[in-house]
């Protein structure tokens, strides 16, 4: 249950009151609390101190529909806001990682030269082989930060896991915790305490109810910028690496409150499919889209099959524009 | 191997043929051999009667690019043609199942209101539970050709098993094949011996090789009319019915030349969620669409938390021809 | 719910009631009416015909523990009993398919040496390719007919599709419905009209409620001779064929009343594990357990990697003793 | 591929080489290096150090049974040793969480009684909502090292994420990697720097190749004593929180060289169809096997439905040495 204090309650009253009905506290406008989703009444103690309160039935709490029947807006400083009421489906692109600074530079001028406000690329890996490339890790940060600087790009790329965590925050506009560290208390509890946006993708093995309660961790650490990614989840097809799961997308835009991005390269794993499933997916109406491109894909240190070369993605932009405005939004 | 044999080969060198290498025989423009995929250079007897061999990877043969590198055709009868090179977005609606004159009637005339020139309705209907409405059987066939004959409709409809296959080749216009029968021998070889366009829905547990195989038994026994349909398949995410599978869709445009149908309605399961996946799935560039419609989902005895009212229908009707247009294609 | 009719119900008693609360009526010692799980009542009208009533949560109803707390028990007729108080663990084994005369008397031969009284093996094969070998038909039949009578063995073998249920009743002993036609009302339909005893395969993308409710129509037939069998899941691991769902046994035994029989063949798909594995599902206390054995594997027409040789299932079988008197139960 | 180089090579020679052909540096009894398994040659300037070269087909190379022919042991210090020759079937028991000292008292004194060597129970608790109990954390691994001193039990406790690992290393016998934690890269290269025992657990959407690859972090890091868990992955079944995969433990023990132990609590997820789990897993000829118990199952803070409580546990101890027994092998 979600608790909406009176202004007028003092932060010791607050704490005291969270300690004593095991809620945790947020300070918004006002303090906020939130119980486990099993109390369905106001606790005794509570009644006084309480303006509002939002019984939940599970506890997705503060990324519910019946807390917020709309979706949140989240400004990403670089004049690019997505969710809301703002009907734009914003494109992310670049490489899957860092791998030198003329790669993430031919990726920087691709997006300037569309239009693209958000630059995507890893430098921390989770790779599933330790005899593989991992990453260029604070290197490659800095080379995003440069192109940031150089390019005016919002800049995402992904913690993954607690050791770093601090750094993605510092040098990143949008931190995205991927599919493999959806479930890392230690990053969920650092992305709490941050007011930068936060893009948390879904695990590949986690059900929709886990993955909205991973976003509950964030957001009842005090940071609402939220966006939530589904990049496919592994079912028993093989032909194509994981399943991208629109249902999924469907549940997410129906029952939660937070902006929803796809991203269907890493999804499907193959370049052929990547321009459809785009299409699809903006078709949808989602808040967002993230498609891995890549100067030259065949020498690609990691995700060489799913990333476009720069032509297919001109390509595909060129299409989304007309699909995006069939259903009523805007290409930002 | 598919070999195609010289023009004068006669039945009888055919048929010898086939059985020396263990091939299955399709009397097309000329005679077709099939044999297993294993075999890789033609074998020495068929030499002198081979015009052409096409060898394939796997048992995906008669169906995969490698043998025809285009979408084949269905022609419907009743003007409606669809893959090819037509870029039609073909609708088909109606309701889960046929339950009474009066009911099948009026989604007979939401079709003409629409222009919709395909209907959809069971009358064998393969239910979980032997406690539940079972379909009204060869008197609901009977409904559905009266309304064929007053609105001049294409029907679709479902054959549950081999004892009633028949019946419902001789009813419908195009053959349902469904996702519980899609391994029916029995009702795989009866569709090969007609001409009737046969639409087979992937089975929810069946991996893309295994569904195109299945086709390929009505294929190999001489029906090239065969439609494919993505329908959703059952993975762990239990908030939706199933998952649909458009990384799927993308992979069966790739490699199979068959035209590609996607049905939103089963895969969600849930009203909610059906116009958006349609829109999806007109994005992506299939070869047609079904959605399932009731004059009154409520009290529909089967499925009936995922039909759209008439009200629904007519609203997604009104935006699909947009998108179909943002990609090429046109709603027929 | 289930309803027991008192004895002094007359046939068109029982008729009239089971149209009028649309029910099904089974004939045993007493009528019987299943009705929807939905009813949770006894319907007025059939108050004053009622004995006993059984409500149920689901359509899991005479496979229901709430309805017999007990295993079932089916008698073979060749003097072997599985389920009930019996304590046994029967075992079948035979090769994938019946090939040729020489091949399936080695099996038999083979059976007859260990003691094993039951002998599997296909006829009609429901293979997933139309250019493989689809199984000898009615001449397999009629070769396992022979083993029989020469060698006093029941027979176990499947039915494809319902084109050939006819026949498969005639020559079998046990009724063998594939994974693949679980769902297959024409043969569940026919299989619930004779009293033969009936092997009903879990579909490998089936809910343990599904396969339940799948035993129901054989059940609410009036055949109550039903024995389930677990033989595998499709999942995401690939490594392995499926994955045998030894949870979903524990499921069956705690929930139901029908006894439970494991194929751990067909669910790793290798020779390597399948000892391994057999040992366990009998430590699980199972009733019966089904192994795939085969004269020479690597020549085999079907299953080739997973068919034990006679040298390892003799080592096997001489491991499964000692396992099955460790957990109470004995191998018959 | 793994080189073992010759004696004679100094570590400056070693991690030069290291470095030119971007391998892996291992200190053993000599210095030993591991390239990607693309490498399928030794390459030219590694000759002249090479005593011994393994190529490998896939990316699990120390684990792999191309490297090592046999069970590796591992030792826990306490006088109990796994894995190896041993034919030990090792138990581990305790609750879900170690909530307060009377509880964790209790569970220790348990294991004395039955003669078990070692201990679960979570101190951070890897939960999917921030509103329920998330551990007692370093308290509750004081706690845990007080039950350690007091009664000799070794002591397996989890780590959640990296910003603990320290804590869990210092405080353990055994460290246990949860599922969630699986592809945790701050918590593997952690590990691989201890000679701590290692469990890792499999995640319950990773495949096993993933899994086993998962482990070579942690070998490649110098530590060779992991530990597998199978504890159950996720697949369309609901009944049971999750399923038992033990044809990937059949696969596990035939393809790698690690001891591999069997969770059956979490598998199942209900206490009803622990005890049969555990002795299908022991049949299996596991080298451990973990079951959870609670001194009062109903009032646990976590996994109230799947643990077993104290006098269900000591039934099961009962049965399990004859299963052992029969299969060969002793439950330590």
């Amino acid at each position: 249950m979600i608790l909406h204090l009176h202004k007028t309650t003092t932060q010791a009253q607050a704490q005291q009151l969270a300690e004593s009905i095991q809620a945790i506290l947020i300070k918004q406008e006002q303090f906020v609390l939130v119980t486990s989703s099993r109390v369905k009444v106001v606790p005794e103690e509570a009644v006084a101190f309480t303006e509002k309160s939002f019984p939940t039935d599970t506890d997705i709490q503060l990324a519910g529909r019946g807390y917020i029947n709309a979706v949140r807006e989240v400004n990403l400083g670089n004049g690019v806001v997505i969710g809301g009421t703002t009907n734009h489906t914003a494109l992310i692109t670049g490489p899957c990682s860092v791998e030198s600074e003329t790669q993430i530079e031919a990726a920087a001028e691709l997006c300037v030269e569309l239009g693209v406000k958000i630059m995507r690329a890893g430098a921390f890996k989770p790779r599933t082989s330790p005899y593989t490339f991992q990453g260029l890790g604070v290197e490659g940060l800095k080379l995003l930060d440069k192109m940031r600087n150089k390019y005016g790009l919002a800049i995402i790329t992904e913690v993954r896991d607690s050791t770093h965590v601090d750094d993605v925050i510092a040098y990143s506009d949008i931190i995205q915790i991927g599919a493999k560290s959806m479930y890392d208390h230690g990053i969920l509890r650092k992305c709490g305490q941050t007011t930068k946006p936060v893009m948390l993708k879904r695990g590949f093995g986690t059900t929709l109810q886990e993955f909205v309660q991973s976003a509950e961790f964030i957001l009842s650490g005090g940071n609402s910028n939220v966006i939530l990614c589904e990049r496919g989840i592994r079912t028993f097809e093989t032909k194509t690496r994981f399943t991208l799961d629109l249902c999924g997308v469907a549940w997410l835009k129906q029952y939660t409150n937070l902006p929803v991005i796809v991203d269907p390269s890493h999804a499907i794993g193959y370049a052929y499919g990547v321009a459809d499933l785009s299409r699809a997916s903006v078709a949808m109406g989602v808040d967002g889209l993230l498609v891995e491109t890549h100067p030259n894909p065949k020498v690609a240190k990691s995700d060489a099959e799913q990333q476009l070369n720069f032509e297919e993605f001109r390509n595909l932009h060129a299409s989304l524009g007309k699909v995006a405005e069939a259903v009523g939004r805007k290409i930002v």
